[in-house]
């Protein structure tokens, strides 16, 4: 089925108010999934609804938590987001990292005990409004096997950067530092179909062809696949995110940061640390160059890149530009959603006595 | 040849002496290159020196640089190289990256008017002598093709972070952002061999195993290969190293990075802005938690990792592993130097009458 854009919203924003959110954290938490749909990133928007709901029907999820700075420094801040939803705490972390940026150049914000916070785009893209450079980083649970290992220790663990430009779109990208984000094999489990080398390996280690080789104790690969493909380079690009995200906020890290709520991965687990993390930050532009000399040279590298000698048949693309277009096609002609990710929002309206008129 | 490591380091010295670098930046210029074959990346070594001479000769490199703050703001500044060694003038961005984290918690210096920097990992590493987490970028002149484009219009741009640890040695991972290093072309071109698939393609942007690909026109691939493998995250990696090290400093970026000097690239060609560009930044780790709970917490990270199940032969390698080893092992039993290096070094020797005693 196709949802109107803003009908879905208010429908995600009512369920966080049934399990007692806020009004205005609701609408926020909404805002960040639902832009996950509308973007094309459909694993991490409204297809998690009821991931969020589980993690609070297992007291894993504050819906209306005290977000609390720890510590703090000119440039730099710890926060607790007191088991809240990662998609009000993040957007809280950004704020303080702008806040941050506005007086000392940068502002780099460690989150710990917060939550699965959507799309890392949505948070690095917060800090274009106020011209600066926007980054924000997450761990996820260990699905990830580094090089050479046959367990998995790291999460997908994504990295978002967005840098404004003048009469451009700016640039955004974000990315998970696997070969391949978990949704591509979700996509092949439903048609039947292998992967294609260099994505997943099995149990053993070995390199294989199975869509669902992680539930059978296999793992995704990180970017590059093998070690002579610099596989060992997507395994440091994950470990970092794991250890600004975890180890620098006092949150879990490696094989401790907690699984989000899906069937049969309720429990926290052991713990190393508190909740999950996350690392977010902004960077003034005016406090290297001119805010306008330094758009003008984005337009001239967009530029150039875009119109680059391409091979046949293609383009070469700006880190956002698919993303950014349809968001603009979703918004207006609506978001299409796979029937089983229907009957988990029908069963929420159910459930919480909600209207269900998202179409 | 089996060169001694300080012999081999007080000779580079000299010859930087030789074209009128002050004594204490020919030293520091000298530890930055030999660090490099010291730590197995040989390519970025002494090998390099000779073109380091040729930028002089061409009027590209000044000796004996006032290195300038051209803006600051408590956690940021961008420096103006003056055309110097970039193994001098990086050193000193690190250290105004150090002083700004001691005040503001993180410290992030962009720098313009550079030269190639030698290893991006000796810089990061300096942090970790103030408990420090460093970070070094650069970009480079264009051997990389964005994804599906048949112009090279990145470098191998790499990134480096060190983060410190307690009983453990630090994580120090240090890499380009593309598949491959241009140095593992080089010795397959040597012994005459194919590269594997998802290292280069040829002129035309179809996927291909030629080891002179880039002679020939071709380029290397970003980390991921392919659009199927991730070569849009690889891109978008290289993309923001370009952006941050060239666009926010003021320096050129993408096609216009000056080539290094090799045979038939001396000029600098067509600029956007001033020379090469750099990035370095520096989080001060108690401006986040305390360093001792924070130190803890990584060894057990480095421990936990390092001693993770490995696919039958291997072992899980915490980034940063083997080129300590080798560092450790090169410094005391000697530095291996290919023969057409040693020539040129011995030219260097005769040209600034310089006696040759490196074994």
């Amino acid at each position: 089925m196709q949802a109107d854009y803003h009908r879905l919203q208010n429908f995600v924003a009512s369920v966080f108010e049934s399990i007692g959110t806020p009004e205005s954290q609701a609408q926020l938490a909404a805002e960040v999934l639902v832009s996950a749909d509308a973007r094309g990133i459909d694993s991490h928007g409204v297809a998690r609804l009821a991931g969020y709901i589980r993690l609070f029907d297992h007291g894993r999820l504050n819906p209306n938590p005290q977000i609390a700075i720890v510590h703090e420094t000119p440039s730099t801040a710890v926060i607790d987001g007191d088991k809240g939803l990662g998609l009000v705490v993040a957007p809280r972390a950004m704020e303080i990292a702008c806040e941050k940026a506005n007086l000392a150049g940068t502002g780099w914000v460690a989150v710990r005990n917060s939550n699965h916070f959507g799309i890392a785009g949505y948070h690095a893209m917060k800090a274009l409004d106020h011209e600066m450079i926007g980054w924000a980083m997450t761990h996820a649970a260990p699905l990830v096997t580094p090089t050479f290992s046959r367990e998995r220790l790291l999460g997908t663990n994504p990295i978002a950067i967005a840098i404004p430009a003048q009469t451009e779109p700016p640039f955004v990208a974000d990315f998970a530092s696997t070969a391949v984000a978990y949704g591509k094999l979700e996509i092949l489990q439903r048609k039947g179909l292998d992967t294609p080398d260099g994505w997943v390996q099995d149990a053993d280690g070995n390199p294989c062809n199975d869509a669902f080789a992680i539930k059978n104790g296999g793992a995704l690969l990180p970017l590059g696949g093998d070690r002579e493909h610099g596989s060992h380079k997507g395994y440091a690009l994950g470990a970092m995110v794991d250890i600004l995200s975890g180890v620098l906020s006092g949150a879990n890290f490696g094989p401790w940061v907690p699984p989000f709520a899906t069937a049969g991965f309720m429990s926290a687990g052991e713990s190393v640390g508190i909740g999950t993390g996350h690392f977010l930050g902004a960077m003034r532009v005016d406090s290297f160059r001119p805010a306008e000399e330094f758009k003008y040279d984005m337009d001239k590298w967009i530029q150039r890149f875009r119109s680059a000698e391409a091979v046949d048949g293609k383009q070469v693309i700006i880190p956002g530009d698919p993303e950014r277009i349809l968001e603009a096609e979703r918004k207006s002609m609506g978001i299409p959603l796979l029937e089983p990710v229907v009957a988990d929002l029908k069963a929420l309206s159910k459930r919480f006595n909600l209207p269900f008129s998202i179409a």
